[in-house]
């Protein structure tokens, strides 16, 4: 099996699936081709937590902002997990969620190429058939491709999401990414709202309640919630919680509880 | 075959397709997951007309918005094809719909969880398990599952579109939903149109002719039309009917012909 | 193997996707749902640069602004690979360039139908059955289905797309489509810029310098480059490239090295 996951829209992706499927009769599976695009931490988060329930596979994650320069290809292994995009941090995060989830270390190895057909276009010259090799020979033979060295783990460039500061009633984190409701997801733990469902919780000076559900307030309102992803999210039933809380990634958010 | 639609968009599909993947090999279709977001009756408009050219499959349906709620979750079963979803009306009428083709009763199940991970992502929490199992013992065997419990026709949450009026020259109905290429979908049985091709007709006071194809008319010129579905249309040759008539779902629309 | 192109966006390939499901169990991979709406030479351009990549396959193409009209549907055979659509030029380029590339001619059938259950969604009535229908036989056995009638080559809508000039330091073209991250890309060959890398060329009197990737300049900075479709492309650095230059599907473009 091999995932596929990009910024690319429409129809690039399926320049790469003809490619992989020339060389291979791996399964094939999108995981989304709408990333946000050429921005590697939303990539780096969305496939954290998308890829972690998928089984062994391999990943293939092209949003690469910089194709056409020196930057390398990697190839990536958490046990039965191969990864195979740009050295820019993209596949770290995913990478050391599976490796705490089943107790194996990441390996990495750079992926060599030279002169492919497009400087553009490296998920279809470049990556791609690297992901085709790597399905072939398993990722558990990766070492056995002639294009692939060892890379130590200190040499792979490196990505970490911002870490948020919880103290008591008051939280001060940023906001990740957005999701395609319109949910504000930061990177607060939700541990912050446990057990105050129906409290009232301020966002940068915006007043929602918690609550587990959006049907919980009426459509249009806003609400603080534990997201999916484990985080607390700023969203609206029906709505976007974006514009009604005026966040977008990058922002910085603070919550405090009323008292 | 596990058909997959809900109103993510991207890319919370792909946690549902892992979690699937990890639990069952059976192939999956994307049906969509752009569907209209949060409109539960468009959902319940656009599985009735894809849903039903499938051969028999596992039909996930995920336009929930009450996740988190005590709303149930269901498993119908109509024939040789089960659907899951929320027992919130979505699966009725492409129950109903395929029950109509086959001459079959629709049953249906109420599927037991507690406590899933998330109380906002129960695509992937709940119903992509409950899809995975459905398939693995397969349609006729639902009720081997234990988080199984047979739910008496009445007791699952209907959903029934409105009806549309037809008298002569004139039609009462009411947009039912807009396609992706603008073409304003209503609930007007298309027979009302029969054999007056050519004919122009008004609808809530604009005036159109009735054709049979788009190209019948001169780009960016209005013309109603009976659709796909069999239903009364309105639209625009390489426009946007909803736009061009001023029509969004759920308008009451009057067709008049002139005489 | 059936490869899927349209401008349909969703949920209506699904009903294609079921309609051949049903008749057959053929692999199917998606190619695009959302080219530019009603727009067949951008089709035509999109299936050419994308469809060549897939191994031996029935690729079913349908944009098709005639729906409904007299065009007649037809198929097409270049080797190993099959081709169906309607009879508007669409499939005309994919299959001049696997011809070129394979060494074999190209071969036209009609594919004769009737009354389909709808006048407005021939993907689903027409074209789906006859994919289905093609990849059945295969590729090499179109003549044995008793829908199909051999077509002369000059009785099938042709499509060309427009020739640029290129005249030392200058070159005239026209913008054939513009991609998702807003690169337009031109008609004139990449070679026009080869070797020229860092110097400035202006198109429609806006300038910019040559480069090989986007991150060679600033985000938000005007490039053009040779994109990987063989063409001179105008785009930036993380952003639009159509808008910095004003460029959009259609446009006249002249480009000219400074001396």
């Amino acid at each position: 099996m091999i995932t596929l996951a990009s910024d690319f829209g429409s129809p690039y992706p399926a320049a790469m699936k003809g490619v992989i499927l020339s060389a291979t009769d791996a399964r094939l599976v999108d995981v989304s081709h709408d990333l946000p695009r050429q921005d590697v931490r939303a990539a780096a988060f969305w496939t954290r937590e998308t890829l972690p329930y998928f089984p062994p596979a391999v990943h293939l994650v092209v949003v690469d902002p910089g194709v056409g320069t020196d930057r390398a290809a990697v190839v990536g292994r958490v046990g039965d997990h191969a990864f195979v995009g740009p050295d820019n941090g993209v596949l770290r995060p995913v990478a050391r969620r599976i490796a705490a989830e089943t107790d194996a270390d990441p390996e990495w190895f750079e992926y060599e190429y030279d002169d492919p057909a497009s400087t553009t276009f490296h998920g279809r010259d470049v990556f791609a058939p690297a992901a085709a090799a790597v399905h072939d020979v398993g990722a558990d033979a990766v070492e056995s491709l002639s294009a692939v060295v060892p890379l130590p783990d200190e040499e792979v460039c490196d990505l970490r999401f911002p870490t948020a500061t919880v103290d008591g009633d008051a939280a001060r984190g940023e906001v990740l990414v957005v999701d395609d409701f319109g949910n504000a997801i930061t990177n607060v733990p939700g541990e912050f709202l446990g057990g105050r469902t129906g409290e009232t919780v301020s966002a940068n000076g915006t007043d929602a309640p918690v609550e587990t559900a959006y049907a919980a307030v009426e459509p249009g309102e806003r609400l603080v919630t534990v997201g999916s992803h484990g985080y607390v999210e700023c969203g609206v039933n029906r709505g976007r919680g974006d514009e009604a809380f005026g966040l977008a990634p990058g922002d910085d958010v603070r919550f405090r509880f009323q008292s």
